[in-house]
């Protein structure tokens, strides 16, 4: 399985308390991820800063899993990479989006809805899983702790997933559907709440294995070779 | 639209608290509610003490919608009558379904599942509405609180529910699929978390709007006249 | 309830035989089943012929469900009025995709997938209910004929819908999830397959009560007056 | 994986023509499909005239599939053991449920509803993918014929699928959801409408390729000790 990581890249340049929590970037955590899984490898790290962000054709065309955390640049995003993206999703690549890459362009459009939601930060989490039976919760607690993380609450702007894995309980009283399965063509999409830039929480255990659930079950058994099209018998 | 209660009426002999707080015990509650609605007649207030539970073939032959709350007595409800409301159900009836009722016989076979889940007295709810266009949502706040109330947790070993219309936050640190709706044959239930047996849940204002909604959402359009069979051609 | 219609009126300016039988257009058609509807308002009837296609800023606002029929003209269809067709659609208003409309920018960009399937012309079909509790089945028969229509086919390249309330069977071998559902933001949406240009299919009773139906689901009970926003708390 | 069959064997005892297609059995054939999977180990093969139809308890806590054929012994089959094969895909273990094996009362207590749909013998089929993502559907043709078969038709009676893998079309124009699965508790479940007794479909290369592919899919990830309870906190 060939993997490829984007980390947006703009929160550890504006916001010194990442490096600190992320000495090697929020990419170089879950690389880490991806590096522990005996069964994938890395093909790249993109950023918001590199040549077509990383995601050239070529990229794509061999990715299997995209796994894509970015925040605060999601609106200076390349249009054109986007739809890059959604269109290798809808021929079977996996994507696997990190926290407020729930507001990045390519998921949105594969959503069609706004993706927005409530938030707060400095808040604790409990991720409860209320789907034991989906590969992605194999091995997973029924509940485990993230001491500091950023609540996000209903009501979230999503289509109604495929399935609701894990529900997010906050202690400012939110809740939210905190990892949800959609698919879009082919592809295979893993939605996932937690992953905020200055909170440890890509270092955590549970989340370190439920990404790499995600990848494997992400990694789609077809791809479409080219842009599905309409066919006259 | 015909409706029948069912109150098993256990608790009201047992814990006097309970008529402390609803002095007319539950089913007189829920009476109120089911009055209030002008599209509604109430045919009868069924409990465990009363011949067949109060749920003739001729009650529920004529019953459009049953709301169901039991508790203790689930067990040693009979199984004749739970065999009765269940084909009900697949002949059209609908089947609100509140609190420990959950695990009340006729909605465990509707379920094929164990329909078991953690629980813990004395928590601050969070109603929280993660479908805002499902008529049950209709007029219902994005959130609302119950100060006092029992909580539910996940694993709640339900099937995957055909909509998820509430989330149910505890402070507690718990959280479930509060509010969720099934259909089973011509029959739509709702099966909703809130309503412990010594908290005023049934007299707030969006609870009982939240079970009209549910009446009129789960009245049938069209009603079986006998059980399925299979048809040969 | 306030309908608008769009009619694309691009087949009957150049196939003789789409005169023939709709006379008085597509558009036509539709307007009359929206007019036996008691609690319907017809606002207007759009085409890609009228300015801003008919379906300006303030007729949407107004617009509680909006019919669209269209077909060989989807693609030169403006983006800025498939944009607002969509953000109705996410603050409430009720879509109703017929036929090839299914490949009409708006509700591809809803879905998120390419919108494509299989397809040939002069097949006979039988509409088949596999979903006999939906609102939109209401009054229609487990099965009817058409006997002459286009075949959908699958793989149709949609998410998985929140309900398949119809199965497409037709004569040449091909079968189809022929009626959908889909919520998205707080809109509902409901994609139907039959209503080939040179069929009679919008005069059939069974379609026309279904159109009907659909637009009752589909009448939103909540608007959002505008586009979603993530909100701090 | 070791997986159990259930065959029956009613038909092989009544019907002469079924021995000829089958000569080594129904069970025989599920026999030869298990044998070519490297991954599982086949524990044994009951049939109804076996002692407890050879699903003893030791049986079926060693079995992670069960893969169930019946047809006009459902009714004879013992409660007890439908109750113990409930129990058991409760708490983890896969259930592949084959042809008129949908009316057995394992799987009509596990789905809640009458399984009850319409039939007819001697038509031909075709199978279509309406789901080319899932596990399930994993190397299948987008669609693929049965010669002779025996049609189930709409509306069936069963509970909304998690995922509607396969259509079936058949020659005398009807149509079914003919491949879905299911979850109850740990469980997963396949039902599958194919495999008439005196057809040889459990002989078709595709055939055999799902029913390999449902069983990896339903090999549980983990499994219940014992039934599940309530937790009070």
């Amino acid at each position: 399985m060939n993997i490829t990581i984007f980390n947006e890249g703009r929160d550890e340049k504006r916001k010194p308390e990442v490096l600190k929590v992320y000495p090697n970037t929020i990419g170089g955590a879950l690389k880490e991820i991806v590096e522990e899984m005996e069964d994938a490898t890395l093909l790249t790290i993109g950023s918001l800063y590199d040549e077509e962000c990383g995601l050239t054709e070529e990229i794509l065309e061999q990715t299997d899993v995209l796994i894509y955390w970015s925040h605060g640049g999601n609106r200076e995003f390349p249009d054109a990479i986007a739809a890059r993206i959604h269109e290798h999703v809808l021929r079977g690549m996996g994507f696997i989006v990190l926290h407020s890459a729930i507001g990045c362009k390519a998921f949105k459009s594969l959503m069609g809805t706004s993706c927005t939601f409530r938030y707060q930060h400095d808040v604790t989490e409990k991720v409860i899983c209320c789907n034991k039976t989906h590969p992605i919760a194999e091995g997973i607690e029924d509940r485990f702790e993230l001491p500091m993380e950023e609540s996000y609450g209903e009501y979230m702007d999503i289509p109604k997933p495929d399935d609701v894995i894990f529900l997010g309980w906050f202690d400012n009283g939110e809740a939210c559907r905190s990892g949800c399965t959609f698919t879009r063509g082919y592809g295979k999409i893993f939605m996932f709440q937690p992953g905020h830039e200055t909170t440890p929480t890509f270092y955590h255990p549970q989340i370190k294995q439920i990404i790499k659930n995600a990848c494997r079950w992400a990694n789609p058994a077809r791809k479409a070779e080219k842009a599905f099209n309409c066919i006259p018998l």
